[in-house]
């Protein structure tokens, strides 16, 4: 089987990011990374949805680790008669998809096509949890690729010897244009919003950069109109938990505010991804809401007293008139003519 | 001698910001507060500057730390003649008042009356060191007498029941303004950006509010425009480090971006403190830029790769055209008319 992940740091090898092998689904531990390198294992597939709630993995992490989930469930349900091993496999579909709300819609299309490797190998009298591994596979594939066309279009709209602000932790662009920017010659800077509270822009997206070679610098969410102002930013760029048709997007909490302080200062910001067919406007994004505990503390240090709230929605909302492109693998849209997107034949990315 | 202090919270307690006594001074530990309550105790001037430098107290702090810091160089000179105490005296003031660069003309008022009434001591026979703690609780006191009428202002600007967003720790504001919606029997909602690097919004801020018992909530410092959008904010106010005549103002970074968020959602930006006379216009702020190992790990927590490159700006400077009004002990200035402070008299006030 080909994989495409050859030439990624290691937070992208696929073994690294989520791997089903005999009975087990082992995920690096996203929330320590680079400090420490550390994986979850699983053995039952709830763990593995728990896991994905808890953040263990985030990004694109989660498109990977519900597959190898879907695996697990195989593997659990080895056992059973058919229609309890489909029974059983739709159960753990709805339970993984659901690990988290903004993004349940792209999980469950990954999950849903599990289930149907699955019914055909066992009506075929072949092994589903190989079938479901190799699906995964080829989805995470499928993605690469797709996401290389990206990759390619961003690369085109950042000026050579030029410096890009980043938020948060887009895995697979980030992947895919730093490939791209080596393929054609080319070389940026990387400013990184460190993303509290978290830290994804610190700890993930800066140390892919860097040992990939490019010039990384890590600013707190805080020195962001700053940079803005004195260290000269080209480009902010950041990928999205959800693209609606109608051009508002949900991406990780601060890039609504970066992407304000970029019209003000009249720098472009690009969104990469995949336009969701399923979400005609806004009022279908949901924003999750976390434990506000998360907000009040550091690596389980309390900052404060008690009596003080936190709260902690994990997404925010960018309307179309603060972005300046969405680029997608078929070109670059006007975020309010996102419709034409899928006026052509979209194949299938989840 | 009276004390300003005593419906003050913990953090605000004269003894507690720093103290000279027998040969010491002690100051709280502000960079690990409220979590710990521990104390630096120097028995050298020095040691007091690099406390300043290291930001051991902030804010206000150093405005005590320095006069506490040159009763200790009074003691440490106690045995010389009158010529070297005075010469020893006036190096303490030019080091103690260089601790950190953006405050320098602040911390000099302070520590070079210190060596005046030092001087007069000395010619009168009497104790240049009780003179020196004397002088600066005097200062203390002004500050905090000076600092209510701009408290009182403040809270007549906070519509009652509604809810400010603070950035960093602006101690003598906030415990004046509290004092102030307490007089008027009017109450507010606080949110609190956590200012990164050091926390001081999450730490130090939230904990003097909920101590008080307000109802105090910390967002992380990307979260401010989603705070703006959905949980309503009715003022933003800051505390500055300078604020110079052309109306522009430096405070610790991140207030600049705040600023910008603010005029994006229509909601108004006070500035509370004294104009400073010896600043024309933006050219005399000078900006700190501290360790930028400080952005790379949080309480000795390393997040990222040793490759990766980090920037940190102390301050950042907000242009008048992002500040609704400077509130000031004489009433609230447009920022574009602050030479008017001084068409009228000052008195002093660090």
């Amino acid at each position: 089987m080909v994989r495409m992940d050859n030439d990624m740091p290691f937070l992208l090898q696929y073994e690294n990011v989520a791997w089903y092998s005999k009975g087990k689904v082992r995920i690096l531990d996203r929330r320590v990374y680079p400090t420490e390198v550390r994986f979850v294992e699983c053995t039952d597939y709830h763990e593995v949805a728990q896991a994905i709630t808890d953040m263990v993995t985030q990004s694109a992490g989660p498109y990977t680790a519900v597959g190898m989930g879907m695996a697990l469930a195989a593997w659990q349900a080895r056992h059973m008669g058919m229609a309890a091993q489909l029974a059983f496999l739709k159960q753990a579909s709805y339970d993984l998809s659901h690990a988290r709300p903004t993004t349940a819609n792209r999980y469950g299309q990954i999950t849903g096509r599990c289930v149907d490797v699955a019914a055909q190998a066992l009506e075929q009298d072949k092994d589903p949890i190989q079938a479901i591994v190799e699906n995964t596979i080829e989805s995470l594939n499928r993605r690469y690729s797709t996401m290389q066309i990206v990759g390619d279009q961003l690369a085109s709209l950042i000026p050579n010897g030029g410096t890009i602000l980043t938020q948060c932790f887009g895995e697979t662009i980030i992947g895919t244009v730093m490939r791209a920017v080596r393929k054609y010659g080319k070389d940026f800077k990387v400013f990184c919003a460190e993303t509290r509270p978290y830290l994804q822009g610190a700890r993930l997206t800066s140390s892919c950069f860097a040992q990939m070679g490019f010039d990384t610098t890590v600013i707190t969410d805080n020195m962001v109109a700053y940079a803005m102002e004195r260290e000269h930013i080209d480009v902010f760029t950041s990928a999205a938990d959800s693209i609606a048709q109608d051009g508002y997007i949900a991406n990780k909490i601060g890039t609504f505010q970066i992407a304000i302080l970029a019209k003000y200062f009249g720098i472009p910001y690009y969104v990469t991804g995949i336009p969701d067919r399923d979400k005609r406007s806004k009022n279908d994004i949901v924003i999750e809401m976390r434990d506000p505990q998360q907000v009040l503390c550091y690596r389980d240090i309390p900052n404060t007293v008690p009596k003080v709230n936190g709260i902690y929605p994990s997404f925010d909302v960018v309307p179309p008139h603060l972005i300046s492109g969405v680029v997608t693998d078929k070109g670059v849209y006007v975020p309010y003519l996102l419709n034409q997107y899928f006026a052509t034949d979209v194949k299938s990315f989840y």
